[in-house]
């Protein structure tokens, strides 16, 4: 159970385009929220509660620099959820495969 | 941006235990609301409603049989999101990578 509500955190954290946008843009290298703010044109309020969403889900981490707040990529990975999405895509193509063979087996038959 | 909505709906519909189990049943077979609703001992109201937001997300398609809504699994493949992680993940690395060759040039250098 802990880890489905894992998973859940995680995929809420990641269904909004800022912070994903956030994510890649820590891929480059750390970043205060003032430097993650100004690209996306929000507030710094509005992006302190992205930035707490995503440490809270372990994709983030932050550090005290000065009067600033550091933060870089966090080292939470998705080897959980990308799981889960292989079996989502086999579960899919069995059921093409199945679909293929009924069409096969039906093939000719007379209406 | 479209694209972006997509992932959104995708990942919050997915960011669901109960939802997920859905579709995994799903995966073995159709089923209606009701054989949907009884192994999670939830009501169908509540059933209806995880079944409406999978639907949107192109997650689960319905088809109404006599009285009842037979549900499947549906279109939305989840490449999009799939090519997302694996992004993310080769930023883990990278990230990874880079944090052991400071750690390798700094070897041995005197405090």
């Amino acid at each position: 159970m802990v880890q489905y509500q894992e998973i859940d955190r995680t995929l809420s954290a990641l269904a909004d385009p800022t912070r994903r946008g956030v994510l890649e843009r820590l891929g480059r290298g750390s970043a205060t929220i003032t430097e993650l703010a100004a690209p996306f044109g929000i507030s710094l309020t509005g992006m302190k509660k992205h930035v707490r969403v995503l440490e809270e889900a372990g994709l983030l981490t932050t550090e005290k620099v000065g009067r600033s707040r550091l933060c870089s990529l966090g080292p939470r990975r998705l080897d959980d959820v990308q799981q889960w999405m292989e079996m989502h895509r086999r579960m899919l193509d069995e059921r093409l495969d199945r679909l293929g063979e009924l069409l096969e087996t039906t093939k000719g038959t007379p209406r």
